[in-house]
């Protein structure tokens, strides 16, 4: 009996993308919050601020995953035609990862700049964060594959249908790549970085706008 | 003399809708901020971590609470035709709760993973936090029904109308629910946590949806 | 030569709309961020929640005040052809003391909610707060003018612009009401406090409704 | 392989400027959180709080870039037509800056406020400010010129692409502005701050409207 009406009574997906885009739009500016200012560093502010590298490093990769995340949501719901009780309800557990992705930004942020002393947290933290980019992804893809059999798209689908095959094919791979980043993390918590960030600069490259650029040039 | 021209002047609810929209979408993302990094655990960060399962928990229950209470409230304005200066001032009420939400999450967080020696105030704690959702479902109700009393759903609102009664009818039980949580939590903590929980699963779940799928596959 | 082009190309009001909402909302939302749990309090702690009262009546008027600032925000910007550059200018300012509020009122819960022996500061705390809601009224005015006199008002404005007026002259005593609030918080912040309450409660109550009702039954 | 299909298939650029506006308007409002309540200050709260003048004109400072950067931002995307994948990442960098800026502004009051014996960071802090309003003013006509190149001004886009043209050069000599505040901050910190406020005011002023006025009166 629970929620047959109202969620359906939802005829238009305007709610549900204004919503969305709120969330995604906090949870990547909350990310600054969190980044602490040097204590007591009088004239050696500069160095300070240099040395935290590690910060602004996740603060770069954790805006990015956010970022793109949102990029394929758009490109997801703008393909539907409308959006059913069941969709409602995946899209907010899509959100309660995005709006938690802070909080794995920060333990990575903390554990990262430690000293040298205090050090040991690296790998539960990265894998962690990698968790929870993963949980990201796979999400997304069940939201697009609820929405194909749902019929969610609109009447003129069959190209919209293709589209959103693409986007999967193409999230495919950064989910795998995702997993893989996340062991890593646990072995070797820098080289997992190191691949979040190339996910990160892949998935951030606009690649048929390169090869239109080349093709024009060359 | 008061508030008569500017509310009533406000002639479209799209202007509402976006606030709304907005607060929630703000106060869901808060959520995550109040969760605390775990301070030296070196490499027991994995286990300190894993400790956290109370903060997990109410986050969940929060966010899925909020996220709920705008679903239901999604629904009930796009049913509406118009919004008038008395339904304008009620919307801010019930967005007064929902922007609360956040302090009774981080009460109950706090007392809920609090170590065994200092415990005590998860009574307080869970009746408090259950106490702002009965207030949040209960101020949906009078919204639903002040817009039926001030005829503001539209003219083909037959339909409409039944559509609000019908959310009103299955928020009644949530509502009896969260009052029978709250006095549970006073007695007996964590069996209001279960409670909560249960209310969110219970309204999450699509049921219409569910159903139509097995009706399909069976 | 500044902003000649930019702000005039501006032909829409509507990401004035979107980006002044999301002020409103943040500031709104962000105002619970400040209430601080109480610690340690153990088994006391339902009595700790019931001590915070002043931090919660202040919390109530903060949130009423930017509510209500929006309200009327919303009703001039309606009334509204068209924003030109000095427009989405003044507007900022008014957005920057909105944006600000949430700071004089951490101030007046921390310098309320202490014990005797620390007080000494309410009088400040009080009328700080007060400053910022008058010149907020003050702006929102200031803006209502200056779109009368730019002409922004549309064409058939004859009714928008008594409209205007309307919001104009209904502000001027909430101007008036702030000014004497604030100059009584720095004499006796309680009566100041009062004051706040009643006029938040005052332009709260939507009296057309509320006599239309009473016409009803009576 | 990477983005080609799903940027591409956001058409409308809706989403982009509901997003952004949700990313300036929080990155705005969260500039207020930083500001430290005065501690212990008892009945000296009313000078505390004017002791804290340096914090409030990096409030200022920071609010007033952010708000003109949005204004800026608002006249681009309104001119286009659409916006395509590489827009959509270039778009994102500059919202990665804005959302960054509260950091910068942070470090900046607490080093600005602190007492003479402590002092010593101010020209880092400074700068460091001053670098980022550098790199989002050039990010905008980084934006600009690339919309222009790709061709995502309208077909009736002559007017549209002059437009633009203007906002470059408007924005050209306040680009120099911040590279040389930036420099003087190095130098001198207070040069700096001055800059920054002149800038913020030159920009702000609605030069085109005052001009009319003036004329009208003269």
């Amino acid at each position: 009996m629970a929620d047959t009406s109202p969620a359906m009574g939802v005829k238009s997906k305007t709610r549900l993308e204004a919503f969305s885009d709120g969330v995604f739009a906090i949870a990547i500016t909350l990310l600054v919050i969190e980044i602490a200012v040097p204590q007591h560093a009088g004239s050696h502010l500069l160095s300070a601020l240099l040395d935290q590298r590690p910060v602004y490093l996740s603060y770069f990769i954790a805006f990015m995953s956010i970022g793109i995340v949102w990029i394929e949501h758009s490109a997801l719901t703008e393909a539907l035609e409308r959006v059913d009780a069941g969709f409602l309800r995946l899209n907010l557990l899509l959100l309660l990862l995005v709006a938690f992705l802070p909080y794995p930004t920060r333990v990575m942020q903390e554990y990262l700049s430690l000293l040298d002393s205090e050090r040991g947290g690296e790998h539960a933290a990265v894998a962690f964060f990698g968790l929870v980019l993963f949980l990201m992804s796979l999400m997304l893809i069940v939201l697009g594959r609820y929405a194909e059999r749902e019929g969610l798209f609109g009447s003129d689908a069959a190209e919209e249908r293709q589209e959103e095959r693409r986007v999967t094919y193409q999230l495919a791979p950064s989910l795998i790549f995702y997993a893989v980043a996340t062991v890593c993390g646990v072995i070797q918590p820098y080289v997992g970085l190191v691949l979040y960030v190339f996910i990160g600069v892949y998935l951030l490259l606009p690649v048929r706008t390169i090869r239109r650029w080349l093709r024009r040039r060359g």
